[in-house]
């Protein structure tokens, strides 16, 4: 089998992070045919499988930072728009942040259970407009405090310099895919 | 309610990706409470919130590009993994990958009975040591060919440099993350 190189797929010639990311080498294992590290191949250089990388790594931490108050990201996120924009109506929500409404209204039935948020009927009676409860407007203090806490974390091993670049960098990947292949869904998922 | 702004919780003041990324902007609605953009609070500068943006943004992509071949990232990196290490032991991969073993599993099952990869009994008679078939190594050539357009297309609103510092940048903080929180699996999501 013809060997590949990481050049020869184009890719550009990255530092892997195998290492650095703490992948397990394979012990040398009497017992296996391959000993030694294992070759990544050109995975290292996919931005795509790095990201994918990234994103699971963030979403432990964020996990571990909200364990105690059983918050998930995307139940953050909809908290934090409904904070900021009273009143909204669940579409204007849902599409904000590209959730599902299917998804979306299981989402929201949990939050309204918890005592967190509530549906009142909207002007035009025929939809429901969002609000914090006190008790959602009392945690979303906490709650900002772990996403600060979680997102100084997530970035203490690049500078502030470097974060703006990082957020700019995947900004504008984000633009142009979303544009082309519809929104994609932070909520989808099971977070 | 005390209105946040972005600075008083730490957040660097980067450029907002609501407009660039598509999302909808609220319709003016005489039926409803709020007119106007949605305020996105600060999630358009919270590094977790854009990565997972981000990273669904590329997973629809990849999906799109993989549809005919229907292959998932996931199944994608097993077998790039293999072909790069022929005879490798089942765990060695899955640990590399980060995948659950009991994800891994069920994963390489579908490979082998769609006759891509096959498990041959390892050299200590306790483990399988994995293979790609003939049809597996000739579909690799088709899937690198997909993956570098995928590849290209993520990263066509950024130039050469601008992905390699990104690549870098994602690596840097997946490194510490990783190291401390344990790592994570590409593979333990649905994809």
């Amino acid at each position: 089998m013809l060997k590949r190189t990481q050049d020869d797929k184009g890719h550009l010639p990255v530092r892997s992070i195998a290492r650095r990311s703490g992948a397990p080498k394979s012990k040398a294992d009497s017992g296996n045919g391959v000993a030694g590290p294992v070759d990544l191949s050109t995975l290292p250089q996919s931005l795509g499988y790095v990201l994918r990388r990234a994103q699971l790594a963030v979403f432990k931490n964020f996990k571990a930072t909200f364990d105690d108050v059983d918050i998930t990201p995307a139940q953050y996120s909809v908290l934090s728009i409904i904070e900021s924009n009273p009143g909204l109506k669940q579409t204007q929500v849902s599409d904000a942040l590209g959730i599902k409404r299917a998804n979306f209204v299981s989402l929201l039935d949990t939050l309204e259970a918890r005592g967190l948020a509530e549906r009142a009927p909207a002007a035009d009676r025929r939809s429901y407009a969002l609000f914090l409860t006190p008790s959602g407007r009392k945690l979303m203090k906490s709650l900002h405090a772990l996403n600060l806490e979680h997102e100084t974390r997530i970035a203490a091993s690049i500078g502030p310099e470097q974060r703006a670049e990082l957020l700019a960098l995947l900004a504008a990947i984000i633009g142009p895919l979303e544009t082309s292949l519809g929104q994609s869904s932070p909520g989808d998922d099971e977070v």
